[in-house]
């Protein structure tokens, strides 16, 4: 069978979207639980066809990361399947009336939440997200338009083929979620330029991804971009609290968009904090300033462009600093608006780091690790948003609605 | 005194911006009480800065209608100062939750509306946009970068120094509000692209000045597209409300996008409608399809663009129709997604179509000209967005927030 080229696709998909917009909450709701049901069914097919792209990662000489980020066993494929019944069990977003009012003219005014429409996803090596991805959009009445990568070609085929055969047994149209065969670069470009068929396009991938975005895309974006997430040490911290939280954070799971890059520490507390973390955490390799290295001679000197990287390894970046106030100018001046927590016991201290650090995501005394959709909450998620538009964070089911403005009258004209 | 480069107003909005963010509700509510008494104090000089502009345009052979949008008297002077008090009383939308959990863990997590940040908005000879687009960015926290037309550059910069000394008088900084005085080409495709200063940019202008940001914007972008407006009146309709609101529609201000462009009828209605609408309105010219010649000869043949086309005069296309659903159909190919209305008694078929129609706004015996930030009780507004994302319809307040996650915490980790 030939691959279908993009246009065909776009022309199924445009179909398909007000099909899928018009379907009740029953319906949306059951198509995601037989979709599950399909994912489990077809648990050998998936595994099959994710060997064959494992297989072409290491003859390629894929790095050990990028092979694990590929890999499913049968606990990721249950745990897709158990994401989209968490996503179906979720309260339906389509129609909503978030506000409802009258004129004294008479005029009764609606703002309801309907859904986007179609939403592109480009994505590199994560089958996983085929599947979230596809259950957000059908959960919230939109069609889901993918573009993943070449080197998980045939995971995301048989993901797609599972969800599709799913979605059949319900009675929606299979065209609710449509892969883009064709991965080469110049239709990556293309799919970007679809403005007529994209009501948003989502990136998830590294630098290279974004800045194609920035220099080709046509429709209207929202990144997910970088995470150089800060974590700060305040001077009135319980630095037993800042390790377990740092350590945390730092190592779970280095290779994540929120894991701390970064550390800032006050300089009253900084030579107990160092010494407390090169016990805890000596696999870290740790990148300061003049001022950290003169504190702790295993630290190694930083370059300015150290202090704004998202390592995504046993890395991290060290800076001192005076003040809460000289903290929060550091980030400002480093961080990508991902998520930026602060360790103290001060109240006020707190509540002026949460509120002057501008970034999709504050904590106080917790973890950047819980900035993630399903830690908070959203079922799953299509990414995290960097930017200040239309959604910031954990990107769930609300990121994937629009309004619509109703006007019921009586035939009222304007004077 | 030598014009200010774009970098040097840059930097000024910049140092500004995280001021202006975190001043009190107070502050920026009497920051405009105080820009509309200076307002008020400075009509003379804004008058007569605006004849200068007005001089000017007409030198340059401008029409009536580019002169008409361009003046400014006594009245509209107070309307801009009212404007701005109408703001000042409106909600503060600055650190609303507008949601609060705490999870099993015990983290709290709110969702609080913040300030996008700096708003920056390109528009054509309309000085009033000036008053209004600022009243709307300080109110909410936010900095107004404004880039108008050359044909106003008079009559805006004597509008922004008599709002930047309000400003002064009220102890907010002067920078709350900044104007791009350079006003060449080149200086507009460098405006577009200023991403690390930029976080929205909202365009209100023409079909040029919206390919030229197609083209060369790199910041994010909220479209204040055409109004291609249909009203379908159906063949349930109330005709005598139907012309009401049709004469209301395209005849009371013609050049502005929520006036009716498109009118769509059910045939069993058509030729009564259309003897109407001679009557009432025969200074209009109707250009139709075959079917609506054929009922009417006075009617002119339609292009197959005039179905799409904004006309913003006393010009309307006009369709005929077998069904409420050919009437979706007509306006899912024609229409900008602005403003669609529907004219019945049956409120089966009323629903339908308000829920089948993709538009930021639908009405049901109802003039499109209400749909307007004003008259829907948003004070006044920066635009009225015909995307999607982030904002659709008219744009008040809520329009200028984004949002931020904050997670207060007792040292939790990820586990």
């Amino acid at each position: 069978m030939s691959t279908p080229s993009l246009d065909d696709v776009a022309h199924r998909v445009q179909r398909a979207a007000p099909l899928v917009a018009a379907l009740s909450d029953a319906q949306r709701r059951n198509a995601l639980v037989q979709a599950a049901a399909s994912i489990r069914r077809h648990e050998a097919a998936i595994l099959a066809a994710n060997e064959q792209d494992q297989e072409s990662a290491a003859a390629e000489g894929a790095s050990p990361t990028v092979v694990d980020r590929l890999r499913l066993d049968a606990n990721r494929i249950e745990s897709m399947a158990q994401g989209l019944e968490t996503v179906a069990a979720l309260p339906d977003p389509v129609g909503v009336i978030v506000e409802q009012r009258t004129l004294a003219n008479g005029l009764a005014i609606e703002r309801v939440q309907v859904p986007l429409g179609i939403v592109g996803v480009i994505y590199e090596n994560r089958p996983n997200v085929t599947c979230d991805v596809a259950g957000l959009c059908v959960r919230s009445g939109n069609v889901a338009f993918l573009r993943g990568s070449s080197g998980a070609l045939h995971s995301n085929k048989a993901i797609v083929a599972a969800l599709q055969e799913g979605f059949s047994d319900a009675g929606i149209p299979v065209d609710a979620v449509a892969l883009v065969e064709d991965v080469s670069h110049e239709n990556a470009i293309a799919f970007m330029q679809l403005t007529d068929v994209l009501d948003v396009l989502i990136p998830r991938g590294g630098p290279r991804l974004i800045r194609s975005m920035r220099e080709h895309a046509t429709v209207p974006i929202i990144l997910d971009g970088d995470g150089n997430c800060h974590i700060y040490i305040d001077e009135f911290a319980d630095l037993e609290m800042a390790t377990t939280i740092v350590v945390n954070a730092k190592t779970q799971r280095p290779g994540v968009c929120n894991a701390m890059e970064s550390l800032v520490l006050h300089e009253s507390i900084a030579g107990e904090m160092l010494d407390m973390l090169s016990r805890t955490m000596p696999e870290v390799r740790l990148l300061g300033d003049e001022r950290a290295i003169a504190l702790d001679h295993r630290i190694e000197a930083a370059t300015v462009d150290d202090f704004s990287t998202e390592f995504l390894d046993l890395v991290a970046s060290v800076a001192l600093v005076d003040s809460v106030h000289d903290a929060i100018d550091h980030i400002a001046r480093h961080g990508s608006g991902h998520s930026e927590a602060i360790i103290t016991r001060d109240q006020e201290t707190a509540e002026l780091f949460l509120s002057r650090v501008d970034a999709a995501a504050v904590l106080w005394n917790a973890s950047t690790r819980f900035v993630d959709g399903g830690e908070l909450g959203l079922g799953s998620e299509v990414g995290i948003s960097t930017q200040k538009l239309h959604a910031r964070g954990p990107m769930g089911l609300a990121a994937l609605m629009s309004i619509k403005w109703v006007i019921r009258g009586e035939g009222q004209i304007r004077s």
